[in-house]
């Protein structure tokens, strides 16, 4: 189903193979899930997307829930099934319960609305909302 | 620059004013923007908008600060323009700081980069991220 | 604020003026509006745009202002501010009346705010909406 | 395939079923869709976007037939597989022809491609598109 | 799965089995893909897809598979399952390598990316970067 | 008019004004320009930004300057202004010609409207064209 095919263990390379090890290290599973085995044939793009996301995603300033909760509210707004799936289960998994993703997604309903709302009037930006008010 | 004028308080209707109104006592302020005055043109869809927007935004399950910066990403993956000035100016006004609104954008912007490598892909989900497994 | 200057009738070669009169034979007017203007630097895809153009809005099963009512859907959905200005504008000209934007932008609206909610759920199409069930 | 499972009559609770009778008698059929079974572990959010829909897609200044072509069009601009499928049957079921499906099909790739020249191209708004001009 | 059925060759008409033979002798085989044989039904609509597409993919100033991944890098963008396959598909058949693959998923991720920060930002555009500053 | 102030370079930490000096030296000119200047709010995230930027346009399998078309494509899609700007006087600094220009014009918006047409059909991928044919 996907443009490439996605990648085992036997068939990856030795780089490839070394990220998918990180992620079952850092995971605690054996799973590696299709993105990785779908990006793995090219491994210089697969260990460069998995460096990234290790260190957007980790605790900061924003705790590990509320990042995938704004990462399924891009995903929906951006149409992409794959990732909506993935970040709702990684979501679940980091605590999110049936309310918090009622809201969730009442929240990204009313903004999808709102935004279509304000494009259809295109109404100008206020002068308070600038940082740089010219 | 909007499709329709904006409506100041002696232009709009009494039923358009009535909902000016509650958004300046709900928010204390005198200030209402410019969304609801391009609305005020439909004060019924004025009406439904500004009823559902003050249920869905409310403290619940989620954090009112937390659903802001929900909307800032659905805004910003959806290119609203003022939409993400307005959100970003009520998030900061709740509490989000630089640091968080940081944390925010590195996180829809890493959304958007795997939403797109999967799109390219077109990596299949995996069963065990489908709640109703075929 | 182009990425390409707008041509006046001097600047534009033969071709693109010949469209520019068609333009203005067909619509009554003396006014060529920017987006032909920008499109001038390319006097084929000029033709093509516009040859394809008059063909799909003139009235047909739909009636022109129920198309030009379509374009402003798309338009917004797509968040092209310029085709939101001036399908708006033709869409009036047309016979479009305030009550009739308003509720041109309540279904828009309400269309945004359930294609995020089914894109958030990733709910299955039901088989009777599908020409070819399996 | 959904990020929750669809609930049956049996399994949703008294105020999703009381909705889900209300769909049975407005539209005069026993079949409830999938959108209302994904969004019944939300009730308040089922009675919300249920109550906002039955008012927005009653008859008014514009024909229901003419509501559902428009929310085809700005579901197939947000890729939305689902509300494709399901407002296409919905305007055939309310006498959308073939020859106006063909027509609705051409102008949303006809607005999908000026969208993207002006986009391309950047082109300015002209002033006499603006409701406000500056 | 379609909103409408795939004709076959005995079911489409006279028109529509016209641009079928035409895709053939031109791309030398004898299949013919679903994307024309859902457009079938209206025999104009394709005939007018499939004039342009010729004309639009056909060597120029840029090779037919530079064309090809520009065309997979918008179906990305916008979401479009069907069409990320068939032109990764006529991509590769004009010659793109997986190391080429790879590098167009790059740029596409990375403009995603950086598309997003910047609207979430809403950086204004540099005056250097307009052709026409004001 | 962005949501962050644009940092000069007196503004800029250290850390920021490390990379503004790398941008001036790669790209040989003193001119920083206004994506660098609203992200040197957050440091690391302008310094990985910045990191994997250099990467991914670098000469490869792809040419800097198709790499920059195809920048100019994802761009235009997402319906970025910033970045059509941007990306496209890039490219007409590494050699993009007024006849490159049109027909990378012409490519998108023939993706755009064919992306339309089949989201609006729900064509269903031909076996072919998958990678992993089921």
């Amino acid at each position: 189903m996907a443009t490439v095919p996605l990648l085992g263990d036997e068939e990856a390379s030795a780089d490839a193979l070394a990220v998918f090890d990180e992620i079952r290290t850092l995971r605690q599973t054996d799973y590696v899930n299709n993105f990785w085995r779908s990006l793995a044939h090219d491994p210089a793009l697969l260990r460069a997307t998995w460096e990234r996301l290790k260190v957007v995603m980790a605790p900061g300033a924003l705790d590990p829930l509320i990042k995938e909760m704004i990462y399924v509210a891009v995903s929906t707004a951006n149409g992409c099934s794959y990732c909506v799936h993935s970040h709702t289960a990684a979501a679940t998994a980091k605590g999110m319960t049936p309310e918090m993703h009622g809201e969730l997604l009442a929240v990204i309903g009313m903004a999808a609305q709102t935004n279509a709302l304000v494009t259809g009037l295109q109404t100008p930006v206020d002068d308070r909302f600038q940082a740089n008010p010219e």
